[in-house]
């Protein structure tokens, strides 16, 4: 395993799978894309990235990518940035890429995509992360990415550990910035604690996060909900203070105006994350007995819906 | 007062109001309608019904329609079929009509508007009724009754008495099924259980009422909702038994696809009844501290919707 001059793969580079993916070729990491939706126009126009902390264009064969898994080389470090609606394709997409000691990280959101790789690939070498980032994809198909940036990893299982300090370096000498933590888990909880109002609301009503705090009804949709969050947290045994909702609200207003990535998935009629960001979590606490009726309602309010805009 | 040949004034004549006030001026009463958006439609052109029980057309002069209350005769009986967003013009619109022993029965929506009136006019005139009914005024104009139409009616206070009767007869024999019933609050609640879940979540989500309840995300939240309305009306000492839900949403599987005033009032950016329908059965819960979740939830959302679309 060379994490010191890795092999990296981006399986599923969408917007966020572009930022990270573009910024480490930027900084001379060897990176191997694959791109769906979007191999056409980026294999021959490029991948443009208007960027918070500065704009950068790339082109082929600086950039490599790719549109089959099977063309790609084997990795010493895959990263996921799927979206979890794409996880029944994990065997396809990256078992092309692997070698023994293949290093696997998910950047995706919500909750099971580690158990899932573990489970496919082996718990040892998978790793799993999240993104604190604004990042979209424009029409144009530059890549937009408006604020923030901190990037949390660990491992599935355990403390931090020298490989994990590695892959954090990879991506700190990259101009982004990469915290290696000790609890995966929470760090998902914390990140989910903001995607299931902000990504459920904002999908569900189309409204950019700046129109969910500002105002009374707003606020008190975002802090019932989060608080069913901590409930379902705090019953797998990760307890958050409860100021962490004002917290997060204050980060949310200091945003600016937002569209998550699943309310630009509803806009676009394509498939929300429902399963990873809200179905898995109030699954959780169904099974631990804990009540989570604004969860809840969020949840069937957004299968119904989907359903709706599918029949 | 004279309920027996009774000069009847209908006072905020949209699709309900034209409806029953068309049904009264067909079968001879003495019917005079106060029109505001549709005065020159209806003036010019005449009322058009469609109906499940049989179709009818009425012109001017046979029918009397106003623009101005100042116009319009005293009334024996006075029918308020406003919005209930427009109960600030209670007093203007509905003082012209009063004699001394005029009754004003309201058929409008929520809870609350048999208090305004009587505040306003005096408890002992004031009379309530639940239109139980599915009418929607197409882009034509035409009023398209698809479905039902009992009305109940009862006594602010108290129970039944000679003139509910009387009153209750003057629909009966207009081809209009009427129910003078002991319990008005009763009644008011029962019509909530069905119009919070289905007048908020069409709304919302703009879904019509066969997508509600045509899938388990649907059931599941008319269900959810419908519980805490029978759990405020419990605490206000109305008790449903709980098969009414099932009632509830086996009537509305046989009334197809139907959508509520307030999905329509979304579609056209007016305002939606959010105090009487939902608001006003929220605070009364609040009040007797019971707790709502899936209620707040669809107030809220139903606000910050409503304010998301004004600003």
């Amino acid at each position: 395993m060379n994490l010191t001059h890795p092999i990296i793969g981006i399986i599923g580079a969408g917007a966020v799978g572009c930022y990270y993916g573009g910024r480490l070729a930027q900084h001379g990491k060897n990176v191997h894309l694959l791109l769906r939706r979007e191999f056409d126009r980026v294999s021959q126009n490029g991948l443009h990235v208007k960027s918070a902390d500065g704009d950068f264009d790339l082109y082929p064969p600086a950039l490599r990518v790719y549109h089959r898994a099977g063309d790609m080389p084997r990795c010493d470090l895959v990263i996921v940035t799927l979206k979890t609606t794409a996880n029944e394709f994990y065997q396809p997409l990256i078992t092309p890429l692997l070698k023994d000691d293949t290093v696997i990280l998910t950047l995706q959101n919500g909750l099971g995509n580690e158990d899932q790789l573990a489970q496919l690939f082996g718990a040892d070498r998978t790793l799993g992360g999240m993104a604190f980032v604004c990042i979209n994809r424009l029409a144009d198909g530059t890549i937009l990415h408006s604020d923030h940036g901190l990037i949390k990893i660990g491992e599935y299982r355990g403390p931090i550990t020298p490989r994990l300090r590695q892959i954090a370096e990879l991506f700190n000498s990259s101009g982004l910035k990469c915290l290696a933590i000790d609890d995966l888990l929470r760090g998902r909880w914390e990140k989910l604690i903001w995607n299931i109002p902000f990504n459920g609301l904002g999908a569900l009503l189309g409204l950019t996060t700046d129109k969910l705090v500002n105002n009374a009804h707003g606020l008190a949709l975002v802090r019932n909900i989060m608080e069913d969050v901590l409930r379902i947290a705090a019953s797998c045994g990760i307890i958050f203070p409860p100021e962490i909702i004002d917290e997060k609200i204050n980060q949310t207003l200091s945003m600016g105006s937002y569209k998550t990535s699943s309310q630009v998935d509803m806009e676009h009629f394509r498939p929300i994350e429902i399963c990873a960001i809200f179905g898995n979590a109030m699954v959780m606490g169904r099974s631990h007995g804990v009540v989570t009726p604004y969860l809840t309602m969020l949840y069937n309010q957004l299968g119904l819906v989907r359903r709706a805009t599918l029949t």
